[in-house]
């Protein structure tokens, strides 16, 4: 890595930081230079755009989600120990100070057509097919029964974190994690082979 | 109601279907001058400034839901019936051009504390509130089992719709509907009494 790749990443990660706290609108060349103490310009030399910065905002932290939910999960056994680890790594990331910057830019990016939302969507689509190959090898594995809905689980386990993400962020309800647990734990009741 | 009176509530609602689209923060004197065609100063004396008007698109979005959602559910009998009214007026207002207001403003206001993140708090609170009441009323007629926990039920419900948000506005998942309700009939049949 160049001296110029270091500061490049640097910035980024900073930037990265600062949209989890004021979305990713919030993080121009601009506010970004206020936050880093570097100017404007040579801010404009590594990023180009803010466009630009914003769509290696998106991707740095699809590397961090990826880094600290699934690449611990995946030291766990495939099936429902993977599962759960997803589970409790996700929780842990929407408990970051700041939340997690794709639910805020979900919200701001929905109705902006255009290469940022491309990415974002390109992201959201990769997390639901890896939880629902996650169930699938559940399945597999005889953890989950089969002929469940890989798809549909998939589903119920975002919204699960999406709820809690409200619940925790903006009424920061105390009881919030413990929501998130029971209704993972429904999930997965109902995802067990029937009991003989 | 005096002709001003009027006047300021026509501008209000366009506002409401602006906030949608754009989000709270999107949503100024000059926006809101530009979409109107009327000036800033008109749009000043009418709401002051910028935060009294979200402020009054967070309220009038709340009668809005209330008259959308909950109304025609009270309609229906109490128990079973209001549940699923509400659950499904509620997909219809996500569907809304635009999407969910709260959902949008949720991410905006989650670090920014004042009196705007003070009124979207009250406000999620009664819709929880109100969910977690509908979930005691079938539980008191008897469609849901006793001992249900009608809070969780309300986290559920509420993560279901915003899980279902996200995959329609975002992904434009052509199933979304499908796996909103499918994680609803799932939750309502966790919560009906015992078969005997």
């Amino acid at each position: 890595m160049t001296k110029a790749e270091d500061t490049r990443e640097k910035i980024l990660e900073r930037a990265v930081v600062l949209a989890r706290h004021v979305g990713l609108e919030g993080v121009t060349l601009g506010t970004l230079a206020s936050e880093t103490g570097l100017s404007k310009s040579g801010l404009y030399a590594h990023f180009q755009s803010k466009e630009n910065l914003q769509l290696e905002i998106i991707k740095l932290s699809a590397e961090q989600f990826t880094d600290e939910v699934f690449r611990p999960a995946i030291e766990q056994p495939r099936g429902l120990p993977r599962v759960q680890a997803i589970f409790w790594g996700w929780t842990e990331w929407v408990r970051k100070p700041g939340g997690c910057v794709f639910i805020a830019a979900s919200s701001e990016l929905d109705d902006r057509p255009g290469p940022l939302r491309d990415e974002l969507v390109r992201q959201q689509r990769l997390l639901l097919d890896s939880l629902e190959k996650a169930a699938q090898l559940a399945v597999a594995e005889g953890h989950f029964r089969r002929g469940l809905d890989a798809a549909q689980f998939a589903f119920e386990l975002n919204s699960i974190l999406v709820g809690y993400s409200h619940l925790h962020r903006l009424i920061a309800d105390p009881r919030a994690e413990t929501r998130a647990r029971k209704a993972f734990e429904a999930l997965i009741a109902r995802s067990l082979p029937a009991q003989s």
